[in-house]
């Protein structure tokens, strides 16, 4: 029998609910700041300015479950816990970083085009 | 005078803005769907499975707002509409194509990580 086909593209297909996962920008950036190496819970807040400790928390827990991020609780006084990309989270490295770049290198581009489009005259035609 | 320099790590940067935006499944979509050209909104939405009307209209005017999608109305009957892909829209082609082709490859290796992570005992220590 051949291997199940992904296809991101179809609904149903669990390949969409990973794609959702990955692109996201909490994901993007904890990844990113995970990339030199791991980090406690309070380092990655403090690299991720402005991530809630809930958001942090909850996204943390589902890159566990993924296989992307590994979990390490040493057993010492005070506790303490790490985490770091696993094998398949360093695959992820690239694509975010490359998204992370392209949002820094192309934000003047995007302000230029907003301006352009707010300063549109009105009316429009919807699809 | 220096140019600033845009960082998205940092919350109030408008580089973050952009990430947000591109770091989301439907831009993904969007983006994966406009590679091979131009494409009616009626034809982007069978290309992106489960997509609503009025999701692709928001994410599509943003796309627009932001440089990445052009919107084309021909002057004819029945009116036509037309999306394609900037030119600084295709700059984003190549690290959305990479993340969607992440989530089709890695796809079982995240399932198999799931079904670990359910099977595991109980109680575990919040971070």
């Amino acid at each position: 029998m051949d291997a199940p086909v992904w296809n991101i593209m179809v609904a149903t297909c669990p390949s969409r609910t990973s794609l959702a996962k990955i692109a996201n920008k909490w994901t993007a950036m904890i990844v990113i700041a995970l990339s030199k190496g791991s980090l406690r819970f309070g380092e990655i807040r403090e690299e991720v300015d402005g991530i809630s400790g809930k958001v942090l928390a909850d996204t943390l827990r589902d890159l566990e479950r993924d296989g992307i991020v590994e979990r390490t609780a040493y057993n010492q006084m005070p506790p303490r816990v790490e985490y770091e990309l696993t094998a398949l989270g360093r695959s992820l490295r690239e694509p975010l970083t490359a998204l992370g770049r392209w949002a820094e290198e192309h934000i003047s581009e995007v302000l230029d085009a907003r301006d352009a489009y707010d300063e549109r005259p009105g009316t429009r035609v919807l699809p």
